[in-house]
């Protein structure tokens, strides 16, 4: 079936099925005969369906095209602003059907946003509030000023709940190593024993016990660390941070305990009519950073590795083209790949496929999405089972990725599960199952997280897709599949990279001292809708940086940009400047090495610390700069507090919700920097941007005499 | 100096002063000269200062008298609110010299509220927002819709943050437990030993050992507790909740785990694009309602206790005329009497009381504010000491508190010291000393919370007192107290209360069974300075109920507002109904018992549960009120989440920010009943709010058979 023909079948059944799907009435304002003309305006001008490239080449060619338009406004939106070619696509077939979805629900929202809001000059916490802060209104009810809300506002809304979660994240899978060593029959055992007698040594445990024994003991350890006071010393910081950050984060008081305690301290000093510093605020967001990190990414990063395999450099395939028809497919989404490892392991073995063509498919794939997708594609004994499919795409396409109708089943375990998307699994026959119990949503199913029970769990997953798959085949249901997939080249991490570099970090060093390299940009995060982002403002920006030498690392949705326009191949090479064009093609790398997810941050910061190590200076002396070009949520905030904490210059954008004081914006973009830790710098234009990682590289090669 | 000459020698100085302490321009909208005349109205229409009545009777009466006007709304406002004598008189001091004031700001206020962020239907959360929900966009950009949003709103803005407070209390105290056991010198040391053994005994400790290992233990075990992983029930829970409440909590899946990882699950779920159940997200707020009791309130009391001294029934003294021109004034404020409690016995002593006199004064003396004060106020061992000097009142009153003149030393530990005080310490002459990290305001001192030392903590801060008082002396500065003091009875507890009914619970049973006791409803929580409000909601309700024979516990501000309207004591039995008023004269107690602050709500949960042990009932069974009537914060919030774990029907009043869900306020104020939880009500009408108690009582008292 042609895109024109799903259109018009689609078309024809608008009005009705905007009710059905969100049951609140016209959300999409599609209704409106104007508009709906204006789309197919928009998607004539911007990129033609009928006519749109079809192979890798030519899309990776209409990008870089079209990012030179610089028309990334209001004018055109969302067609100008996406470069993912599934996502152009889907979102056409979708907004033409009148379904609520990101893209247009940022344009209704533009309209009634709240200007308090956006500056964190609101604040709802009390029943003698709601409150505002203006010009003529300078105080909240209680009396707290601008700086003090603006703060708070940034503590409690975004950093305690960033670091709850990947600390949450590192527990369950302490968690799970536990369960894996004390029942290896459960699903998920040791694979990297190496790593684990590593960092058992590292905590100063005896790991010359029996594996099992190690793995629980180590396990407990890290689940000890985070349940310690605040007021004790973490073990992990002790652990693994770099010691010249630790002596700095005592003398700051930033030193923290038990992470979790740390947090419940943090949200108590938000209470009302408590804390009312907000320095104190944002030096507390400080000391959560580094809770963040010890406890949360790094911990989290090296319990999955030892579970899941090292990286190793490999290439893949990511994007929607990877959906087969006439399989079963599995999406498996979210961020902690536990279960879903043991899905693709089952579901890898004969007897499982077997029972996917009894059911008339010609086998059964998973395939990752997101972040857990990047997770999944990255480690060592995942990447090489058979049943796994590659990587879908970045947390924006996910409604579109449904419209599809190829899902059979979508996994999900934690965050990046947005809440419509029952209403399309609804819609497009789609089998939802939480597989975790910080995720519920309304009309899906669960198989609990149980980590002493991962092949029990995973063999009901794996029915109930072949259940959904039986019924969209019985029922004959229309699917349309974006016929687009890029090459990529994945599996980069602190031990995959040194070993291309023959063992040593000497090579880099030299690159960088020479100058080939001038520096390392990590381009992390998410992605958002608004004007010039939706994948565009990495995209620019990250072209921009390799074309001046700069190595790029990306984690989290970057990732999926990065794949989608062809910069983690190796042959995108050749778009960067001549030293680091040479170095790559010197190793057969791409200018842009994904390190996977946002929480393979963790392993960029190792990475950091041991070239550090390796030059015997500080971690606030690298000529490194930390970029969420497209931040999105909580994590991202607590994850930019990390890298302040490490001494790194942070760049974000959109603008963060603090612009309402300037003490804080101040404190955040300046001040920090004077304690020898990192500071945050806030810019939206793309080519800005890029100076500004180039100026910040430059200074400091200047300060290590480089 | 007369009224009258404060008034006019303090408004000469108005204009520059409210730059000067605001430093953000006219803040209270007092250099409009009609407003200004308005006040002056106002005052003279509702309260005259000149004609003020001075004696305690001549007060009572006129506050009876004047909350029968129903006058409570925007109109004289709001000296139709307040009936704190000393309020009174100090709001129109503080107003007429222009100065930014609670009550002002909040007429301030109400001219900007956002209807959105009332009904919980504003999300500041993500990059992409903020967004916001109405009928014509019913979704937020992830797709969030207004029962997810409002859900948790709830969770992460009120319940976590709460659940936060309360549970690091009880660590602070653990700790100040266990530095006390090893380090008696230090200045806190075990004076309920009997208690102490009961609850080790209870904990499954050995109570045999030495009691400063018994303490220790008991500490660890509190503190390894909290530090639990949320999947392993909380051995707290497990020794000291309801047997019967714990069936029903596993059967619904609320047993909580501990405290700080249970809050690090929830903060994880309110994650954008995570959970988007609105019922999953408060169900989770009941069983963070259980670890804020079990790990938090009942935890806090209990330790508090074995170091304070548990309380005794003895009558006492409150409101700002106990403030004395001549003596060094200390002020203690926030919640953990900790550091205080040291503080006034190192005061009482001959050493320190002349080293008072040196400088001129008449002695020294430390009066407890808000909670803080209730806590001092009650416990046995500190209420007896010489130096402790009563009760000042709610936090409402802080500001003008200040504008005395007469206080000192302004030492604070946690919530309830508001952000503008720092302005009045400046102004007014007052030092003001954080006595804890939690804790922290520009341009104030610090003696940092160190439970090894208190001794030595306690010293600098009695020194830092004397050397303010010397200054005050000095300058010859003005100082007017308004003269109002209320006589009070306080001290009760499960003990006591058990005690005073002659070591049984039958003489309350036999009166509740034989109906000159209908029920109970505890009255307990803070004040808000909302129309309709400012103390008065809980004196209308108070009385409306005690004439219903329905006696009533108080805890919190809501303490504060029965000592200065004379119902804690126990001449207020002549306004009982004509049961409950022949049962406190034959016991010689008000119709009003103060059980103390809002953290000795876990003391009123205990009686409760040792009422519905003596019945063989559950707790869900026993004819009981919980009403939070002026609730304010966070905590306020976590403990409603803690009745309604327990069965109980919680009554809050203002409206609290869930309107923008159907589903929401249907499953708070409904469904949980069905599960055999209890449910919330909410009603701003004070003589509704009696009716719904009534009929709520009645109604349990017929399931009863009563």
């Amino acid at each position: 079936m042609s895109n024109e023909t799903l259109i018009k079948s689609t078309d024809q059944t608008s009005r009705g099925d905007v009710e059905s799907i969100d049951g609140k009435g016209d959300a999409s304002g599609t209704n409106d005969p104007n508009r709906h003309f204006d789309v197919h305006q928009n998607s004539k001008k911007y990129y033609d369906i009928e006519k749109s490239p079809k192979s890798m080449e030519q899309v990776h060619e209409w990008q870089r095209q079209h990012i030179q338009t610089h028309d990334q406004g209001k004018e055109g939106y969302p067609l100008n602003v996406i470069v993912d070619p599934a996502m152009r696509e889907m979102y056409q077939h979708v907004h033409a059907q009148g379904l609520t979805n990101v893209f247009d629900r940022f344009e209704q929202q533009e309209r009634i946003r709240c200007n308090f809001c956006s500056s964190g000059l609101s604040c709802q916490l009390c029943a003698n509030g709601p409150c505002r802060i203006n010009a003529k209104t300078p105080r909240g009810n209680c009396g707290v000023d601008a700086d003090v809300m603006v703060a708070r506002n940034f503590v409690y809304r975004h950093v305690t709940i960033g670091t709850s979660a990947n600390i949450f994240h590192a527990q369950q899978a302490a968690r799970t190593l536990k369960a894996a060593a004390e029942k290896p029959e459960s699903g998920l055992r040791i694979r990297d024993k190496e790593k684990l007698l590593k960092y058992a040594e590292m905590a100063g445990l005896d790991s010359h016990e029996d594996v099992s024994r190690v793995a629980i003991n180590f396990a407990n350890w890290v689940l000890e660390d985070m349940g310690r006071p605040y007021w004790e010393e973490s073990s992990m910081t002790k652990a693994f941070a770099p010691p010249k950050r630790q002596e700095l984060w005592r003398k700051l008081k930033l030193f923290p305990g038990g992470g979790f305690s740390e947090i419940a301290l943090a949200q108590t000093k938000c209470m009302t009519n408590l804390n009312a510093d907000p320095v104190d605020f944002l030096l507390t967001s400080v000391r959560l950073g580094i809770a963040n990190e010890y406890q949360g990414l790094f911990a989290l990063d090296i319990l999955q590795e030892i579970l899941m395999g090292t990286q190793k450099i490999r290439t893949a395939k990511q994007n929607m083209g990877l959906l087969d028809k006439n399989m079963v497919n599995i999406i498996s989404n979210g961020h902690m790949p536990l279960t879903a490892h043991v899905v693709i392991e089952l579901a890898s073995t004969p007897e499982w496929q077997e029972k996917a063509r009894k059911a008339g498919a010609t086998g059964l794939q998973i395939l990752g999405h997101v972040c857990e997708g990047q997770q999944l594609l990255n480690y060592e004994d995942t990447g090489k089972m058979s049943a796994y499919g590659g990587q879908e795409g970045e947390w924006l396409s996910e409604e579109y990725l449904f419209a599809t109708g190829a899902v059979d089943l979508f996994m999900f375990d934690y965050n990046c599960t947005i809440p419509t998307l029952p209403l399309y699994a609804k819609r497009f026959g789609t089998t939802m199952v939480s597989t975790h119990e910080v995720i519920r949503m309304p009309d899906t199913q669960v198989v609990e997280f149980k980590p002493e029970e991962m092949r029990t769990q995973a063999a009901k997953i794996l029915d109930m897709a072949i259940e959904a798959y039986s019924k969209r085949k019985a029922e004959n249901r229309e699917v349309y599949i974006p016929p687009h997939v890029s090459n990529c080249m994945i599996g980069f991490s602190t031990e995959s990279v040194k070993a291309a570099l023959g063992g040593s970090w000497k090579p880099l060093i030299d690159a960088i001292v020479e100058g080939k390299i001038r520096g390392i940009a990590t381009i992390v995060g998410c992605t958002t809708a608004r004007y010039g982002q939706g994948g565009s403002n990495i995209f620019r920006i990250t072209k921009g940086l390799i074309e001046k030498d700069i190595l790029v690392l990306s984690g989290g949705c970057t990732s999926s940009v990065m794949q989608y326009t062809g910069l983690a191949d190796p042959s995108a090479a050749e778009e960067a400047g001549p030293g680091l064009k040479a170095v790559c093609k010197a190793l057969g790398i791409p200018p842009v090495l994904s390190y996977g997810a946002c929480v393979d941050i963790g392993k960029m910061t190792q990475t950091a610390k041991e070239i550090a190590d390796a030059l015997d200076v500080d971690t606030n002396m690298l000529p490194i700069v930390i970029g969420a070009p497209e931040y999105l949520e909580q994590k991202a905030v607590a994850d930019a507090c990390t890298a302040i904490a490490l001494g790194w210059l942070v760049h974000v954008a959109p603008v963060p919700s603090v612009t309402g004081s300037d003490l804080v914006v101040k404190t955040l973009t300046e001040t920090t920097e004077t304690l020898g830790l990192g500071k945050l710098t806030v810019e939206t234009n793309a080519d800005k941007t890029v100076q500004i990682y180039v100026d910040h590289i430059e200074k400091k090669r200047k300060e290590l005499g480089i």
